[in-house]
């Protein structure tokens, strides 16, 4: 992540700024306020803005006159009640706002999901800066012979440097034809006083994905949450999972009790079939099942063993 | 509006806590914050908490780094701008919380408006309170006979005694056989050992429309907008439109630019239809205009003419 | 329910129109279109409209150009993956669209959920029906002692005789006085010719909770299916879940392999936590465990040992 | 528009498909169901399903038993009254479904709109096909200087030549390379096969803007008339309101009455402000009203001398 001095200045002279407030106010989250939190190679996510604390979670449960808050330990329970009961409400009266700067491949997934509001950075109306993402090597991996979706093994190294260079030398080639077309720079100078340069809205479509972007989105907290779980998927790809983790730590810091109980409830929770059910029963039981057995398909067996660890149960299926 | 000595307690104490932040803040807002504003006879509207001011729909517009916001004038202009060019996203980057008591009939009315966040008291957890909308005899109206979803002339007051009587004798017994049947009073007293009440989830039926709830209610401020602008309609239910004056005062004490932007833009603009503009056109250009030769309905022509204090051509017309 | 002679007039006509469509149809939904299928006692469900079928979920996750279907084996195979692993948006692509008749805090629930188009008849323009729901005596249960929002116990006959008794009364009284009001009966013939009534969209504030209110309402698969999760669970009250079953029969006769894979994978299956699952590897691989080294709460383990059938561990922990 | 011949065939075999339904049917809709209409150069939408008609709408309005329509006059009336008085909701009750293939840097404006279901192709699974978006040389324009976010005059021929040449040797680069990482061609066949290829979710980072995608779209009438104002607004960009021309056909041959009203009281109306509006009630009083004491800024005074042909004000004011 690289910021340009104009750009630093503006986020120290905010960060002066204090006032006193009535609100609920997170010194934890307060902290890290308008600092950028580095991701991928050029990409950052800010904290902008912020309402609520876990305690407006229990406010808004209560429906209450003040803080609505008794003991630490009751509002505690109460989170975890809600979470655990899927009573989503509560969480949607928390709100968070980010300025984050993505990837357009990244960007395009992301806001598949429709509830949070956003505001992009137009390249209708300005200039996209020369900005794109280049994976690490070891990040590199071929196509994923069993998952249509997923990532294999890694790249060789030798492999991995060629794919590397052609994104490189692509991703410059565009942008100086990008540069070109607008007969302007990314500072906005002109290059050729005698042509007239596209019209940038035009211009834009001749970069490639890779190119950073950037926007201010808001979310409430229910919505972020399941963001998370859905971007944070093992199955999800490693380039949008890398600003789930730093969107984690951010809730981590902000709601701390709504976090436990998402973790708890969510995260490192499981969601079983009735057949998976039926079979965990059959097995505390003391019966023997096997594959054939189960009910259940050969892959469906096969992440069933692995959530539980019943990797003896293979063995007894041959 | 009647708060029992615990809730004035409960609000008290969260006036008395402050905090020091560095979000954007809005003193003129949190003057008032937390203090119940009284709408009909027991509702209230209070302002809870809020994400932004003016400048945050600036930053978010630019995608900056800082504030966003350059001189005050500019600020306002650009403010201007977007909502003339129904530019909408930036404005949906404020968000405010508010706890809001109102009658079911109007609940049922604002629920209607899917874009908030809502938490609303439970009347099948808790026993809800005595409380219940009588209008003012001066708000009582016959059905209007021109238009089949409002009010016509005021009622004579031998007929409104009678409507306000039927309507708080009404109120009152069904609230006696409510507690009746949950065998508790609203202080949650058993009133006979030896029954067992009815649960609440039933009991709750036999209320009337004009008892009050409660609910948290959030939403941002583009939505907002467009639900004063809906429901403060004068064709809207007279009850809620009260509460959307309140709000309106709300608003603009947060975000001063946006409200006369609001106000300039949407409340006080007016939409014309294709026929309406092309009629003005005509006018404007000295031609002579009836409602025959307008093309518009009766109706029609009746609000035109309205709009523009055009009375002069209704005689034209004869 | 028991509709007049208008209203199944104005259904038979409209069931003897057939038209030829290219479009996406199912026959088994086709027979009961139209047709008001029973719920409560004056309540009742209607489907009106439906776009796509089981086909048009594969169509659009493949985003094919022709039906996007192989065979049916491996239509039903993606189908059941796509529930699996939370690939809801194909399941947007059907829509169905109902007219409902439920009582007023049957609706109220109802509409908390925001995902879908709603129309409801309006008693500001129209007098709303005499009809008012009385639950039958067995359907009547004291409050629950263990949960707040429950029911508990069925009561006793003399005590429920009672509350029908007044429900019935007070639902009679209010109606009597809305027409008094009104200066006009259910039929609007004109109650007293020397006065002028009420306007509807006050009188109306005088019925009761129980009066039956209809609306047409309009969603997609994936939000439907996610609505009856929520409003079918055994917590959910009695009188939505009467309407969930309704529905959920309309979707089995729609859309059977979405709701295989419904019933399969969501509504029987279950979500267990961290420490649920924790529990579940240590007894599996033989550990004992007992609620207090469990590390969870009593209500908790209480709920886990329900769900697995794992009673003797109740034994086994005193 | 080229479609290879297995797309063709799935076409075609569809389209053989007639069934007989007892739901709304809008025969002139029917007769272009399915077929692709052609948009930019290798763009196209296609009408995959739709639920309702104008007597839906109706229907709904009236939550009436059968189909609700009275006389078509009648009909029609209604549902300009609806458009007019913003009663939005009886317009949800009308669905459409599309499948679109459209340029990326196009598909990301149009998903602003959070108001519909997609369903995209996905280039993490499958390999985007080589077709990328050039524009016609006349539609080449200079950046506005006026208006930051648009178009100025026309390009050169010259220029315009060039930027042709580099945007369609920049297309060809990127999927040459494209195809070297992924070690397949479009069709699936493997390059060399002693090297194992780039997962595609990585590779797919290499193209440019101009490369189409393709989504299934499905929206209610109401926001998608709301969207056609929206991106069909001059100021919206070309490649955009291309679309929503096809979109404009293919709603009037759905639900011409309400794509009437939509054209008389939306589309062709006017919005004003308040201060347009009592300048307007000055000139309609014969006062005389130039820049300077209309209160306008010289933009807006633009603006409105235009929308009402006033250019004789002009001439006056100065």
């Amino acid at each position: 992540m690289s910021l340009n001095q104009a750009k630093r200045d503006e986020i120290s002279s905010i960060l002066q700024q204090t006032a006193s407030t009535r609100r609920a106010t997170v010194p934890t989250l307060e902290e890290i306020l308008y600092q950028p939190i580095s991701v991928l190679d050029h990409g950052f996510i800010r904290v902008i803005d912020y309402m609520g604390d876990d305690t407006a979670i229990v406010q808004a449960a209560r429906v209450s006159y003040g803080k609505g808050t008794k003991q630490i330990q009751q509002d505690k329970g109460l989170i975890n009640y809600l979470m655990r009961h899927r009573h989503t409400t509560p969480f949607e009266m928390c709100e968070i706002k980010y300025h984050i700067k993505l990837p357009i491949f990244v960007a395009r997934q992301w806001i598949r999901h429709r509830t949070a509001n956003v505001n992009e950075y137009s390249a209708r109306y300005s200039i996209l800066g020369k900005e794109y993402y280049i994976p690490r090597a070891e990040d590199l991996s071929v196509q994923s012979t069993t998952n249509r979706q997923g990532r294999g093994s890694a790249m060789s190294s030798e492999e991995s440097a060629k794919v590397l260079d052609l994104l490189r030398k692509d991703a410059e080639l565009v942008y100086e034809h990008y540069e070109d077309m607008l007969n302007q720079d990314q500072e906005g100078n002109i290059l050729d006083p005698n042509r007239s340069g596209l019209t940038r809205e035009l211009a834009r479509m001749n970069l490639t994905l890779n190119y950073y972007t950037e926007w201010y989105w808001k979310i409430d907290l229910h919505n972020l949450l399941h963001f998370t779980s859905l971007r944070g998927d093992p199955h999800a790809q490693y380039e949008i999972r890398a600003y789930v983790n730093i969107l984690l730590d951010t809730i981590k810091k902000w709601v701390p009790f709504a976090y436990d109980a998402f973790i708890e409830y969510r995260l490192e929770g499981a969601h079983i079939s009735r057949t998976g059910r039926l079979i965990l029963k059959r097995l505390l039981h003391g019966e023997k099942v096997t594959q054939l057995t189960s009910g259940l398909s050969q892959r469906e067996w096969k992440e069933f063993i692995t959530l539980f660890d019943l990797h003896y149960l293979e063995n007894s299926a041959s």
